[in-house]
């Protein structure tokens, strides 16, 4: 007799974004006529780059041709985009070989993913707030216990508050995988060389491991914020960098990431190398690699030509952050985030629940944002609003919270 | 202190496709200049067919464009996709609603992860042989024992044999999950309408799953034989199906599969559409869509222009099936598959190992195969024979095994 996984039923009831689709639809329905304006998940909008475009259509003509089609590519990713990758580093004078490097169809399988080559005993430790795929994972995978409301027995969770600059301290009890995001999502803070040494050294005398996600790394424009874990002495041997070409080339459709498991990774008990092994065998049983037409794609995005092009809009993207944030202190709320992440974290008046204001900000402003309280206890009372759209849009928003909210 | 999980320490040490290019490899660097023939991993060879790559071109342009440009879909697949396969199987007398259907990047993740929304405690049975990722995905998440040579402790094989005209009977004792594919890899034998029933009905009584892998569905060219599970009254209470355009549109590269989780699916104790829902939460939380280009392709791969074209691509692919038969008959060799399948499954004379004639294929007639016995132990002493390759490719190699393969 068939049985399900009963982790799920730990799960709260739906996924955040889930959730607020199923709101904005139903505001939708009972206001037809009124233009809904979303600045709710952290979606790109404007269209690839011209480099991109050529290689993308390049790798369809490929297919279309009986001498250059391929099948099957490296489960690892194609050696060209790997080493492009490589490079890509390189040129930030950080060393990751080809074979450190795993392509992938995005930074969210990935981060979903990487758990499941650690103990199942393993303790957890997050951000709070963090991207809720972090916790989750870890959830469907039984390593938690029942859910207390917003948080999970089993998960350390290290609050990020107005405090704290929204980066936590030290996990408070031994962590054996420790997720870090930055630029985070949801508060837009970044991490300084300092905040991550920190990690690093707990981390190499714990014997935990880092999971690291850069994600966001193309919108630090501080030249003293670091955009990778490696930039830090010693995380080679303690940290997996999870990262993307959604954000930073327009790629949320596409579907292409990267992680990179470092040779020097160790783990207790086993020998240099194994963790990179695990991870090459767990791609290579349960996943076939990404599009050989996304790849494509990508070998030209992370190209010299490409990241310039790619600059272009992400400073598009920040152009909209710097409007919203001006719109928000102009309603005399408290704005963080913003300035080096696409995404801005605001208080909510009055100490309103965040999703409270939600409703509000859809009903007075038509605007929908995302609760706070959706990732992490410790988000509780903000909201994040993402600075991805279009300009109109973000002006039309920005007019309307102006406008009609009443704060 | 993180630790691995031990899990990926049963596992036999390397992927069968793994160890044959790494024993491929050595050869070929051995033997400089020797031209090595592959009909070892069932990799298509032929190029997209025109309709498909008119709409993988119009994937790219619509990302170009601000106004048609789109970022995250849907994580169960777009909408039209969705529409176009569930019209895919009305055309068959089948019906499957677009909720019923989740597109992903392919069959091989789609059939590693089913597992895990399933309980930790199921019992597991495959066919033997059977493709390794059923049973692969399976000891990564902890359901197996040990490994004892080919076979892994806990899991049921249901052997396939001569005997049986390579189609199982039913499990000996009670399986939870049953994991059947038809056209089977790597057989080549097709499940009759009877064998399904026996195993639909077995399913029901006993409460049971079955996984249906169908990605060579559209090989099948005897009218008699169902393509889908579906086509057995009662399947979609119990039976799940894997599909995939890898192999009838040549999507190997590209990425594109689907999962079908009729609502009627049942698991005790759980209400109607659980099992789906419980689908549908695994991919939002753990995946984020196939590549919006691979799906626009997919619309034209199975339309009806699509499939009368990719039609001609396999009656290619067929054509070279009928070759190879003939050529290891001629060999006096027993061989059985190719007819409705891309596969063939031959017995390796003189009751060789399987590796043993892998080797000897290799140094004879520079011919790559695949080792039978790494499906399973039922597959010692046959070889699988793949037909995937350009027509001249597998002349060359039909050439060279008449020539210079001793048996």
């Amino acid at each position: 007799m068939a049985g399900i996984n009963r982790n799920y039923d730990k799960l709260s009831s739906s996924y955040l974004f889930v959730e607020i689709s199923k709101r904005t639809k139903a505001f939708a329905e009972s206001h037809p006529g009124i233009r809904i304006l979303r600045l709710g998940i952290g979606d790109t909008t404007e269209p690839l780059t011209p480099s991109v475009i050529r290689s993308l259509h390049l790798g369809v003509d490929k297919l279309a041709d009986p001498k250059r089609y391929t099948g099957y590519g490296d489960e690892q990713g194609d050696a060209r985009l790997r080493g492009a990758i490589s490079e890509f580093y390189s040129r930030r004078k950080i060393t990751v070989s080809p074979e450190e490097i795993f392509v992938s169809d995005g930074a969210k399988p990935d981060a979903a993913n990487i758990q499941s080559i650690f103990e199942q005993g393993s303790i957890i430790a997050v951000q709070d707030p963090a991207y809720p795929v972090y916790v989750d994972s870890n959830v469907i995978a039984g390593r938690t216990g029942l859910s207390k409301g917003v948080t999970y027995d089993g998960i350390l969770y290290m609050p990020c508050t107005e405090e704290n600059g929204f980066f936590p301290s030290l996990p408070e009890k031994k962590a054996d995988i420790i997720y870090l995001c930055s630029p985070n999502n949801p508060t837009g803070a970044v991490a300084t060389r300092e905040d991550l040494r920190r990690f690093v050294e707990y981390a190499r005398e714990n014997k935990s491991i880092i999971v690291f996600d850069a994600a966001y790394h193309s919108f630090v424009s501080d030249q003293k914020i670091p955009r990778s874990i490696y930039e830090i002495e010693g995380a080679r041997e303690c940290a997996i960098e999870i990262n993307s070409f959604s954000k930073s080339s327009g790629f949320t459709g596409v579907r292409l990431g990267w992680s990179v498991v470092p040779m020097d990774l160790v783990v207790e008990g086993t020998p240099k190398g194994r963790v990179n092994a695990l991870w090459k065998r767990r791609q290579s049983t349960m996943f076939n690699g990404a599009s050989n037409i996304a790849q494509e794609g990508g070998i030209a995005a992370i190209s010299e030509e490409g990241i310039i092009e790619n600059q272009a809009v992400i400073d598009k993207y920040m152009a909209n952050a710097r409007a919203i944030r001006e719109c928000f202190i102009g309603k005399g709320m408290k704005v963080f985030g913003g300035v080096n992440a696409p995404y801005l974290w605001i208080k909510t008046p009055g100490d309103m629940k965040s999703w409270e204001f939600f409703d509000k900000m859809l009903n007075e402003a038509h605007v929908v944002v995302t609760p706070g309280s959706g990732f992490g206890p410790s988000g509780e009372g903000y909201i994040r609003v993402s600075a991805f759209g279009h300009p109109e849009m973000i002006s039309e928003a920005i007019d309307s919270v102006k406008a009609n909210l009443k704060v």
